[in-house]
């Protein structure tokens, strides 16, 4: 088997090793020179270009897309659209919007192209030796194809086919919607001990959580991997960045009108660390100050 | 090492046979003549009153209070802190709130008894073939005279000597607070999937879950377990009832000021989920129904 890797990033270049440690011959293409030196390096074959790469592969053509997800993954599925043939397969492994892939998959069913989606979890370690997929698309049969592509580079049991196009990034979303709750959840308990009068070792309680507790897990692991580097991460600032998925998660909620209010508030919960001081908090203070005379922090000149 | 236990409810019976099973001798007492059978048949010597299970221990003595949390341990302890001898070891492995123990350990330290909090994870299975220990008490030269004991019925690294007394509780009662924030994320994600347009195997997802993603854990894997027995959770009423530390760590963070909304909002959902309707909604609909004239449901007679 061969597959055509677009997107040499972290996860892509992993994926390439990945692949190629179990058997699966790959060319891979990158904009950045050096990530392909390094595909080349580990034994992929490569290509100077989208054109180069569906070229080197044989019908039918297996090509994976591994780019940072909205506009990147978008252009690069429109540009293979009018290159790779009907009964070609076409993977976006990315981090779409479901949304956009059931608009591409308009597309690609036109042009005869098997598309497919697939979630990827499992972070760089697992794109590396073993990760977990999440694979939607509206051909079964073509799946069959690919299903030893997906095996060979999962954890044992780590690939699901979920049926219909898009039910692949929508169950990654929700997975990353589900991540959100849990690691706020996770780290609002770290909150509370680190203001508690007790004096906790967190590296110990990650670990001794890991080990027969109820809430024993992967990000408790981290955890005691993060507490064990910096007991109380001073070196980290807590900024909680997001990349789409929990907000697209609560979007659905909204648009589906289920109440998802965890998940939801983790995000804003997010959003809050973004922020040094928050508009809200200046309207409460003036209010509070012209109703009953607060007083109010004023902010240094 | 010989144990007195009493409480022979479902946690404390299965952790008299995890003694059993390691070698330690227990003396058991129970009211319920049922409980004190069964511990009799799996090899423990029983008692028929706090006094004669007191009794038959040797100094320094240990008795370990598994009963209900609040006034039945409260009860349990205050009887037992009459019986005891300076020396003696009280372990309170129930789910008491820490300032319970607080209290107690007024009376236990004036009495000379060396007085623990031993908070339990890992549900009824953990009990009986390997739990999760957090072990707060003053004493650490008599921590080192029981720790073999819980070294004996835990998970390897499953036990952790948290400090003073009240820390080990505590850190229990922040471990649910945690358990509440994951269950209710985990929850609210497979809710988002059901009313999804997608069709998806719920035990198929979960495992999948479990195998390589970031959010596998041991609630993911109870997951599966109940989607296997139940694909749609047709036979379970979304009733969420709760025992205690989820409110306990709410109260916690609030006495502390610091935030932990997840937690505080996981509690609040299921409080929620035991109402059939809310006056809440009924405020609202009529508050709707005054300023813009929106309908109102009528309750029908």
């Amino acid at each position: 088997m061969k597959v055509g890797m677009i997107g040499l990033g972290k996860m892509g270049l992993n994926l390439v090793k990945n692949m190629i440690d179990n058997g699966i011959d790959v060319v891979g293409f990158d904009l950045d020179p050096d990530s392909v030196k390094e595909a080349a390096l580990y034994g992929a074959q490569t290509a100077g270009s989208t054109q180069e790469l569906v070229e080197k592969l044989a019908s039918p053509k297996i090509v994976w897309v591994m780019v940072p997800a909205g506009r990147p993954t978008n252009s690069t599925i429109d540009d293979l659209i009018t290159k790779l043939d009907p009964d070609d397969i076409l993977i976006d492994g990315g981090n779409s919007n479901y949304k956009d892939n059931l608009e591409q998959n308009k597309r690609t069913t036109k042009a005869g192209i098997k598309f497919f989606d697939a979630g990827t979890s499992g972070g760089m370690e697992g794109a590396l030796t073993g990760g977990n997929f999440m694979i939607g698309g509206d051909d079964a049969q073509a799946w069959k194809t690919i299903e030893p592509l997906f095996k060979a580079i999962s954890v044992p049991d780590g690939y699901l086919y979920t049926g219909k196009l898009g039910s692949g990034h929508y169950l990654k979303m929700v997975h990353n919607g589900i991540e959100y709750g849990e690691m706020e959840a996770i780290a609002e308990g770290f909150e509370v001990l680190e203001a508690s009068q007790y004096d906790y070792d967190y590296k110990a309680v990650a670990k001794l959580w890991n080990h027969g507790s109820v809430i024993r897990g992967w990000l408790m692991e981290l955890a005691e991997d993060a507490f064990s580097d910096d007991p109380h991460l001073d070196q980290i600032a807590g900024r909680m960045h997001s990349s789409g998925e929990g907000k697209w998660t609560t979007e659905e909620a909204m648009d589906l009108r289920v109440p998802a209010p965890v998940i939801a508030l983790s995000l804003m919960m997010r959003y809050r660390s973004m922020q040094d001081d928050t508009f809200t908090g200046k309207v409460v203070a003036a209010l509070r100050h012209e109703f009953g005379g607060h007083a109010v922090e004023k902010i240094a000149d």
